[in-house]
């Protein structure tokens, strides 16, 4: 790549609608990181993609020349199947927490590499940090470590793990570029597939609280991710899920801990522990066990408790105080104010997800931008739930704050972001779709024909 | 306009085919020129405005943004219609060093500011600089005075007029957005009504010498343009012509002044000669005469030596050397190494036309980049076009070099450029379409529905 002068060929083919060949797109993007080839030809390259649709040998192109730009992680040599689980985030979406121990438990070797909450969406390690003395900053080989001992480990990915994709994220973000599946696949994949597990579950969040509304974009994007990991030989699947309203009843740091640590101990049956056991469930199906089979032994292992002995094995390991799993309420931290809200009588039609997250981010539990500082102990937990009816004075919102003010504006927010009906409610599915589980290794129909 | 926060909204729009309102692109732009918005912004938004279309309002709202950049030129106090003639440039196109002194004499204000060459086309500064003496850098009140005394001027465009202009330029030629006919338009346009004139004749070339190849897309732009200058309240017009072959016999500095002088004598009668009395025709139809009186006064102030007596003044107000009018062979620069050149017995068919401007340059009579240098004196003569029938040893071309390696190189490339025929061959029409100059101050009809 001569730099500047053959980017804009490239750029003029893509913006005719061509497609770029998977060699042209590498050397783009290593040009791009070495100064050759600059943001605004980039950009503009981008923009003509997001409107022209990029085929998804151009997305399977794209996650190479990520992956490309850093390290990646050799898991090759653990025993039993490597497994991940990637959400594309949503409010009180702490699956992370409780998948892990329970795969673990089914002998699989899971090394998860997580990431911090930004905007209305919470982040896996943010969530651990809110465990005195748990610590995400593992070496590589400290991560490797301990999966080969335990079968499990939670960790920041290191900036050496797909650097260009920070950079051209930022570049996307300010240039009108993010809404294209195949660089959020792109993304989203060249992550896990340097991340060095052999089996990657996807779960892609649909509604007002994810990072797409709308079903069948949701379900474009899990296609394709499942199509780019299968192509570098991952047996790939994915869920699409339900996030129109938050999923677990605790929203905030140490809320969603502790509703995680009640569902492994067998305390909780809800939406939350329900979409933990089909995630966990889907997992195992990837390594070769049948649905029906792979439910019942998930099941199992939470009704066991060996699911949440591989959770506490976990937080000692990575330096955190092991009694949270047995009483997580009294270990956690406890904001300072707690007061109950209530939204009158009526049955609950909507809660308003998205707003929901924004609002505990408000209360201090996420980050307006990066390098915010949050507080583990604020949030909102939900007492009742869509198609519940409730009286005039039964609480439904458990606000937990730093301050009576902080409080006191949670209460003026929440009055506008729950709806009331007099009439029944319809629930909504918690699974919209489930993506190449049946045939975990095979191709992948109409997938693998368009990108958009 | 909030910078960059802002600029996200206004791409998303565009990318999704939105409208963007006269402030808010004149907002961006101001913005991006006090760099509060960077070139990655602007250019994913020319992406998306290159693909979705821009409307002939945004064609206008551009044009706007680019003329508030600078200076403008106030020429209202002169006597006469002040009129400018602009050509999107070609191969052996000097039609303004005949039409200027043709449209003095026809008693208006002539202020023409002119560029120079670059890639296969050349540009009338350079071919005035040929003549020597000629200085084309007058301060902008000295080419006002020189116009209300003469009625004639060729002058440089200052840095001051447009400068966002160029700076544009520059980011669309790397990133693949110079392929609009909007920001095509408006880049032409805003010089010209930032220049001052209340009367504007645009020539729009199509043809393989020229910037558009395509005939229905000249025509459009042809149409944008005069919809811009209309909306401006400037009488605007439009012809459409051949550059399927060089137009003047001349290629090459100091042989397109030869060759203009010539015409201005009344001793040449070819397309060229031609295309320059269209022109002044056309523009002298936009200051209310009708075609064909107007054709009748050009044709007599050729005939009567009047134009050509305005040249003289020209040329001696601008410090060159007058006597060039009367002798311009005896005066202009002449290449050390002259030879003929000739394709062989047939039929010319066809001229790269292109292609021939492109050896011209090499020979040095054009840039490869802004800021070469350039010989005036050496070029190409065509002693024959295409449908003439020529022997075997008849010369065609007439070689002007610096060296017999130049004129080697030439010969060998020659080769290529001429396809020749034994049957007849149809001539090719000059003029392709007229547009606005039957009504000149009027709506445009279907040129201000759509941009593209």
């Amino acid at each position: 790549m001569a730099g500047r002068v053959a980017a804009v060929e490239l750029i003029g083919r893509k913006r005719d609608g061509d497609e770029l060949t998977a060699d042209e797109i590498r050397a783009l993007i290593a040009a791009y990181l070495a100064d050759e080839v600059d943001d605004a030809q980039v950009a503009s390259l981008l923009m003509a993609g997001v409107i022209r649709g990029f085929t998804t040998a151009e997305a399977v192109a794209f996650t190479e020349a990520l992956i490309d730009s850093g390290d990646v992680i050799d898991l090759s040599d653990l025993v039993g199947p490597t497994v991940d689980k990637h959400s594309t985030g949503g409010v009180g979406d702490g699956t992370s927490l409780v998948v892990g121990p329970i795969l673990a438990a089914a002998g699989c070797q899971v090394a998860k590499l997580s990431g911090r909450g930004l905007g209305h969406t919470g982040g896996t390690l943010d969530k651990l940090e809110s465990i005195p003395g748990f610590r995400v900053d593992l070496a590589p080989e400290e991560l490797r470590d301990q999966v080969a001992s335990l079968g499990l480990a939670i960790a920041a990915a290191t900036a050496e793990l797909v650097p260009a994709d920070k950079r051209l994220y930022a570049l996307r973000d300010v240039t009108g570029t993010v809404a294209s599946p195949a660089l959020i696949a792109s993304s989203i994949m060249s992550k896990k597939l340097a991340g060095g597990a052999s089996h990657v579950l996807l779960d892609v969040k649909v509604g007002d609280g994810a990072f797409l509304p709308d079903a069948e974009e949701a379900r474009h994007l899990a296609e394709l991710c499942v199509s780019i990991g299968r192509s570098k030989g991952r047996r790939t699947g994915a869920l699409v899920t339900d996030m129109s309203q938050p999923l677990a009843d605790g929203i905030g740091n140490a809320l969603e801990v502790g509703v995680a640590i009640e569902v492994l101990q067998g305390e909780r049956h809800d939406r939350y522990s329900e979409l933990c056991a089909e995630l966990a469930s889907a997992a195992l199906q990837l390594t070769g066990v049948d649905q029906a089979e792979a439910r019942t032994r998930v099941d199992e292992l939470l009704r066991s408790g060996a699911a949440l002995e591989r959770f506490r094995d976990l937080v000692r390991a990575q330096g955190g105080d092991p009694a949270v799993a047995d009483d997580p309420w009294g270990v956690l931290p406890r904001a300072p104010v707690i007061v109950d809200w209530s939204p009158g009588e009526g049955t609950i039609r909507s809660i308003a997800c998205r707003r929901i997250g924004e609002l505990a981010g408000r209360l201090g539990a996420g980050r307006q931008r990066q390098g915010d500082t949050i507080d583990p102990a604020v949030g909102l937990e939900l007492l009742a739930r869509v198609g519940d009816q409730v009286t005039a004075e039964q609480p439904v919102v458990r606000i937990h704050a730093r301050s009576e003010d902080d409080a006191a504006m949670a209460r003026e927010v929440l009055g506008g972001l729950f709806e009331r009906t007099s009439q029944p409610v319809l629930p909504v599915p918690l699974v919209h779709a489930r993506i190449g589980l049946d045939d975990p290794a095979g191709p992948q129909g109409d997938a693998a024909l368009s990108a958009g």
